[in-house]
């Protein structure tokens, strides 16, 4: 895409900070309200929706400015494949954590009351709320399971993500592609939800896994038996994102027609669509003023 | 937008007036669903999604003729930044405002029967049809609470609504961005609607709170407590849908490549958008005429 | 639209009987499915959901045909206002009701195991699979409010088929306008569906109805109080639907600018939309081929 | 579409294989999710709205290479009509039932410690996790009347793929079909999910079976009666596609005027569509990226 040189690296982890925020403040918001009101203000598929909400409101923000990964496994994802430069795969996974966190803050802030009211201890009752546990801290899952889960459910949402970015396969165009993007992860909350509570994203559990510790859930980085867990939401989704974009790669890349990206020689295939997208978005509005003018 | 001096301000509050009746009758006609059938015709989920729907179809009727922006925090945050006219912006509340007491009216009128059977004394038990109250009047949040949870809630949703109509970012098409706006709405009942009920529009809590109490509810300006509470669903949204828009500008506007809009010199850059891409619409559609002419 | 002699009235009236066998195979069956699995697959989200999409697939098969009315209100309602042929308002309102007949017939004939497990002697119990009743023949409604309840749910369904396929609005282009107007009717039944079930469409109801009468259900032109009630879904919503067109052209037509249809002169505004906005997509489609040539 | 040779069938069968286990792995995993959280985890709604959303994601993953039919009644019906090769219906065939199988494999493996609190002994408890059954194994259906629901319900689906498909009709571009594809079978699990389980698809049905008989399963081939029903839903689909396809030829496709398509001489009409609108997806794009370049 042009760039008069506003779209620095500043903007981008801005950007990426504020779409992750969205994405919290949402995500971590809907699980507050269907936990604290027992049930009467929504359910686990409101969860769902809302999550998948959003990150497409999370897409919509940052997507023309960083690509809007808003997830370090989707960073790390693309820079295995060359999708995406390393040097900025830390900064990038540091602004959504960081992003993650002080929505986690604001949600932790405005449901304080509401969590005082059924769990004023701060107990792994209400723990869920911030941050994911094995068989959602409900059910007697073994942490292996849970670590598996999550490989298999991130590597689905990577091979998703390409799937539906990747200009040379049936790719949405860039103002509508979020609310697909979005979709994915109602999908995956809807159907992988069970072993470990679809965290899918190391920014998304962690950043809210810490507020909640600072803000006096003591145990936050346990699971309900006392044993550390923090760490399988982060590793595993790396792993999962990694196999998922490989395998698409494999399964459905490999056998798409490069001629039909003339002028992506040499381009990056699959980081290049969103921005390709969005430039062409704004060329397509540009060309539809001019009638208008 | 072109305009044989037909878009006049009678015209644009018609359709404000129009299409913040539209947003009431599905938004406080499903509350009113939900609460006379006692969960039998609808729950917590159907309300954020009747609601979110309800945007959507305000917005498309008015869309063309007012911007419809539906709600006083609106024109007041555009304002603010100089993407409104000031003094258009109380003519448009009032509008919106009668809109919303028209539409809470014929709900009132049509349900009068349901309401009836389960609250004859329209108490306070069913005044949540008409009105937000803290904690959905059945959960103890403190005033403070609900008054900074509407701050919130409303600078989510002014942030999101430039994020999306920003033709520099990566806004979707005129004729869909009003089911993407109000998938907002849908997403923000589903995280926010714990605290406060989610008013996040002056209009949409007043309008039907005079209608209510015009109509039986004695007690409509009060909350369950008895303390006077209409104020904090009409100031918290002004205040609210300031920050939200500031912290668009801040965080994502102005990163954004200004030179992808060369016709804009000098234009209003948020309120632009949705005028121009119907302008575009409606270009785009005589375009491709011309092949079937 | 273009049509070599092919477009003819018969062609338009398969079009209408099959799309709204469409609408019903999904309505009825929804119904039947919530009702005989006593909740078990579905609830009245379920309902709202399954009727709009019915609507959506419904328009998809019949548009480009037929226009897709798939309800005698909205050929009244369109005619009313010189925007559809009066001679063929009794031929579409035939087909649409005999459609609605045969799909009711066949989810009779599916269903009548599962029918058969709940209400063997097929009473007013699962009456409501087929045909509407006042509150859903669970809530004391008044014959009055049903019917106002009708004149109002309609009027709200043709202004906004008006207001999302008026061309000179913010209409969705074809192949996209029928997911929204289905949306419409999803709203419809989770805010408008308490007092009288939502027909707002007279071929929706009566065809079910006398395919259930015919099959078993004695009382099928009864309510629960044993008065004749089939008549109110099918007058009032012939009424609502021609106020709810006359308030879109007042409140929101007469301020739209002309000059945006050229081509239109003479042409018939409400009811072009969606013919041309198909010819416009197909268009559109050869347009695009060329460069895949 | 445009090809060099690297659109082989090799490439077809990978594509329908990855496909359809994107497919199973949403809508096997989110009933695995609903019956061993016991309704904690969604109910059927999610079902219903994951397993379209599974078949929205496999159609976005495989169009472009092989059709995305991902379902042997697809292959089957659009041979039958001339409008895919019968040669490569068996290969299809083979190549979805065993994505769906591997797909089921997965989950089994991610679930089994959820499965074995719930149904230590793999019994039909949860068998419905992976096959169908009539009446999904709770209400007294009889095998004739599965067998017929299953014809009905897969008539329903082939007819509204070809509705949303066929250029000649108001079809969605490529890039936004898949959505609206799959809420076709979001709504049939609404509206006919009651008497079998909506399989509509042999290699959904057979490959998932498969997986649960060799992985501790022993009566996965029988219903609840003990009887063998695993034929059902390979047979009854097969038929139902078929007659869903003709009818649409018959009472929408005659009708439908073929100068649409120019370019179209001698083409496949229903087949075309799809691969038509993804080519002129691309070339869209590639347009649009010159004023960006």
């Amino acid at each position: 895409m042009d760039s008069l040189g506003r779209r620095t690296l500043v903007g981008e982890l801005v950007a990426e900070f504020t779409g992750t925020m969205i994405l919290i403040l949402f995500g971590v918001g809907v699980v507050a309200q269907v936990v604290t009101s027992e049930g009467g203000l929504g359910d686990h598929d409101s969860i769902a929706w809302a999550w998948g909400l959003g990150v497409t409101f999370g897409v919509y923000a940052a997507a023309r400015i960083s690509g809007a990964h808003l997830n370090p496994a989707v960073s790390v994802a693309l820079a295995t494949f060359g999708d995406f430069e390393w040097r900025k795969v830390l900064p990038y996974s540091l602004a959504q954590t960081a992003g993650a966190f002080v929505a986690a803050l604001l949600v932790r802030w405005i449901y304080a009351d509401a969590i005082g009211t059924v769990d004023a201890g701060h107990t792994i009752a209400t723990q869920g709320i911030f941050s994911t546990l094995p068989g959602n801290g409900a059910m007697d899952i073994s942490t292996s399971t849970a670590f598996f889960d999550q490989v298999l459910g991130t590597a689905i949402l990577l091979f998703l993500i390409l799937a539906v970015t990747d200009a040379r396969n049936n790719a949405p165009v860039a103002w509508i592609a979020p609310f697909i993007v979005g979709l994915i992860v109602v999908a995956i909350g809807m159907a992988w939800g069970t072993n470990a509570g679809y965290a899918i994203n190391p920014a998304r559990d962690f950043g809210p896994r810490l507020a909640s510790f600072l803000t006096g859930y003591d145990t936050a980085f346990e699971d309900q038996r006392g044993a550390l867990y923090f760490w399988v939401p982060i590793v595993a989704p790396l792993i999962g994102g990694v196999l998922g974009a490989g395998f698409y790669k494999v399964a459905i890349g490999r056998f798409l027609p490069a001629e039909d990206e003339p002028a992506e020689e040499g381009r990056i295939p699959e980081q290049a669509p969103r921005e390709e997208r969005v430039a062409e978005n704004v060329a397509a509005r540009a060309e539809h003023r001019e009638p208008g003018a």
